[in-house]
């Protein structure tokens, strides 16, 4: 399929952290942009009592500032995918986009353990808004292309002999009766949460759909982000972006950013020995448009591209932050279920292919221990760092 | 685990087809016996303007004339187990039983494919009842065991060089700087129907809680149902079972009977190369019973049985029942998206190990011809069997 360039994008859960900076990216294109968001990332922060490090402004102020500095209009859709197949199918006959960035899914791990009711949340509201999707373009007849962020946790943290491949894994069925034969299957999952479940649930409905009604589908394994801005985010104020440090929604380098900030030590969960994979956000807003450009032609399988920079060991993590700040380091009770220690390798040549050179946490963490973590320190809620281990995900089995 | 006897069963969905005998013979083994049962299955019915070739009773009147036979007492509670946590909670609460039989999904392949509403509806139930009932069991804290009914059709049936093992798949990954290594793993899905996705994303639900909440499941891949009628729902007429024969939730062999009773064709799609696996009722009834005595421990993977006891081609099966019955066969375009013809083979070592001999097809048949379709054949609606293979899966893309 050669490289292509989408002119109207829908981006379901685009007031999000990853979907607020790709909406402007990809309007900054100059494509048609057409955000549809419930908006349920800042009713969730309501529930908990949490906020963003950053004051973020609501959806009509921020389209107003964007239109102001840029001359672009983005469109903006109060619409619960989960529940709303009838305003998706709506929303793909009036606008006819060519590709949707499915963005509408809870995201946070501990957040899908805290309770039953979280379990199912997570679950529903995932798995249907997919559903939804994919059955509102396969009515609507459109070629429309689904670029879906999933996350490469879908295959758990148990150390593994080989290299993770992008989402699918050639083995050898040893048969009785002939020789052994080769084939290719969905890389087996070993989902470690109901969220990282629900992105499984996910891949199944990838698989069906683009088999069966040969919808094209990308599916993005991505890695932990870090950062919280973009060039576009950091134009103004009005346009800046989400930054989490809670211990529910706030990823792990950030979290340690704002750690540092307020002269806290940095809490590393058990050995610290656990490895993952990470990716910078600009980074990643970066792979959308790539995925975008670059779509699987119809009756290929969902293509699965590792959106990840590169993997590092928690406690690596902690000490780049601490050399540059001069935090100390410290080590709490690991209160998730997980192994002590994991090696983990990813690919990412799909990327690579397309000319993505990843940052480097080591070359890009000054700038952010300088940055955004250190201006609004002082909004920063003590509460919501100063956790011992074991409350931090309240209600997951230990 | 050593062989064991549940007290008290709960079913879900034990108002349907195979719900229904499942609790009359749990009943008639002196067990406490629940239904939790929405009627959905009496509800679409009314929707699709078909009907069971057998006239059935409400829960009331069946459960009324079961007491009256039997002395025993079965309770209904009417819940719809895919928005019913806190009602499953309660039950479970209530009860307290050792094991819950989960049929509480909708069970057509078909009638997923109607309409997008019908994808929407059949991924949403499904999902969300096992989500549901996992999570309450979760919650509970209860060491309840899990009985699901799911389909073998999970696999797809397109030919494989092996023989279809019971879920899981020993492969060898070719390792490049290690000596290849076997790695067990979930056999691969294929679905080709949403509602057969509907089982896979059950799968994956079962894969998570049995590993992450040690929950003790047995999920049995169950061939096409033939027959209608056990031991226990023939006592009365109260009692009867439905029997479905119309071209959505009707299974090929009854629609056959029904067809040869009514003095028409007996209609093969396509082919008639398709090999399928099969059952009978009261063989699926009694491997439920025998899941039931033989639960997985806890901390095991979920427990897979296929729930088959031998393939055909669907030519053979009519074949069979144009013998006895003295029928024609006639072939009709294939309104599903299915290979014209294929191989299938499926291991039932795990249920013959605890001893269970099936009737055969070719065993069983004269007297299922003989039986309830002849006697019922008056109130057969010629509408629903005399269809052309086109408009019988109205909405699936051909």
């Amino acid at each position: 399929m050669p490289r292509t360039e989408p002119q109207t994008v829908l981006i379901l859960g685009g007031d999000g952290f990853c979907g607020w900076p790709v909406a402007l990216d990809q309007s900054d294109r100059g494509r048609r942009v057409i955000i549809a968001d419930n908006l349920s990332r800042r009713k969730i922060d309501a529930d908990l009592g949490t906020s963003s490090l950053t004051p973020i402004h609501g959806p009509d102020a921020r389209l107003a500032a964007w239109r102001a500095l840029s001359g672009r209009s983005i469109d903006f859709v109060d619409l619960d995918a989960s529940i709303g197949f009838d305003g998706l199918v709506g929303l793909l006959e009036e606008y006819r986009p060519d590709a949707v960035v499915h963005l509408a899914e809870q995201r946070s791990a501990p957040y899908s353990m805290l309770t039953p009711a979280h379990r199912n949340y997570s679950v529903r509201n995932n798995v249907m808004a997919t559903q939804n999707l994919l059955s509102a373009i396969s009515q609507s007849g459109l070629p429309v292309h689904i670029v879906h962020i999933g996350s490469v946790g879908v295959y758990g943290y148990s150390s593994k002999d080989w290299t993770m491949p992008e989402g699918y894994l050639t083995v050898r069925v040893p048969a009785s009766a002939h020789p052994d034969r080769e084939v290719e299957i969905l890389h087996p999952f070993e989902p470690v949460s109901v969220y990282h479940l629900s992105k499984c649930l996910d891949a199944q409905l990838f698989e069906f759909y683009a088999r069966h009604d040969r919808m094209r589908i990308t599916d993005l394994h991505q890695g932990v982000v870090w950062g919280s801005q973009t060039r576009l985010t950091s134009l103004s104020d009005v346009l800046i972006n989400r930054f989490d440090y809670d211990s529910i929604f706030g990823t792990v380098v950030n979290r340690f950013l704002v750690q540092a900030a307020m002269g806290h030590s940095l809490t590393v969960y058990g050995t610290g020995e656990q490895t993952r994979a990470f990716i910078h956000l600009p980074d990643a807003v970066h792979c959308v448009n790539l995925a975008l450009e670059n779509p699987p032609a119809p009756g290929q399988r969902a293509r699965i591209r590792n959106q990840v920079a590169e993997c590092l060991r928690v406690v690596d993590v902690a000490t780049m932050v601490a050399t540059q700040t001069g935090a100390e380091v410290s080590f709490v009770d690991n209160p998730r279920v997980e192994d002590a220690r994991n090696s983990l390798a990813v690919a990412n040549d799909s990327f690579a292919a397309l000319g993505f050179a990843p940052t480097l946490l080591r070359d890009g963490i000054w700038q952010e221990a300088v940055g955004i973590a250190q201006r609004f320190r002082a909004s920063a809620n003590p509460d919501l760092i100063q956790l011992d281990g074991r409350a931090q995900c309240a209600g997951e089995p230990l």
